[in-house]
């Protein structure tokens, strides 16, 4: 198994048993890019570094009650994997339910991932 | 709606009518690129240009019988968009049916789709 593939698998596991933290700590770097398809007005469609990405993670956890969620993957290609989400969300705040349906793309260096990119469209 | 969004929505609606034709003159550039995860022994994983990428979807569709198909997407960020395909095919040498399950990556210029990568598990 190429160790793409190895990492997306756990990878893909790993959300699937609700472990984020698992999946930060041991499969993203200090310097890990996350970079979004859009942003809030005034913010930044990347968060750089391990930092910023769990406060990004903290946030959308805080605020979202995951009700199902449907998992596909991985696809790897050469040092990147993709892997589809579609999850059936309520937004804390507004008490709206909505359907998330996007696409992640993770690039692996030496056995982590150094970025992820997701892809939906943007309202 | 963004550019890159207008193409994969344009590029999806396409691939739902069985259109490829369509796609590879009116989508595609002359040196568009595409890039598979894996390939068989002794092929390039990249088949660059038009020409090139002509005969890899005429070889595919002379040999493959296409039972049902589920396209979903696009997804986009930014310049590339995402498309995820779920074929119920039959190879048609071997009598074998199987189904596809993967994703493309597609990256657009100019309104023009210039690479396609397409991720899954190589067997």
């Amino acid at each position: 198994m190429s160790a793409t593939l190895e990492i997306g698998k756990k990878y893909v596991a790993l959300v699937k048993e609700g472990k984020n933290e698992v999946i930060l700590s041991e499969l993203f770097t200090q310097d890990t890019v996350s970079i979004e398809a859009g942003a809030p007005p005034g913010q930044d469609r990347a968060a750089k570094g391990l930092e910023a990405i769990k406060g990004k993670s903290k946030w959308w956890r805080d605020n979202h009650t995951v009700h199902s969620a449907e998992v596909s993957g991985p696809y790897p290609n050469d040092d990147r994997f993709a892997v589809r989400f579609v999850y059936d969300v309520t937004h804390k705040p507004s008490g709206k339910r909505f359907s998330m349906d996007e696409v992640g793309l993770f690039t692996v260096s030496n056995g982590k991932i150094t970025k992820e990119e997701f892809f939906y469209t943007v309202e």
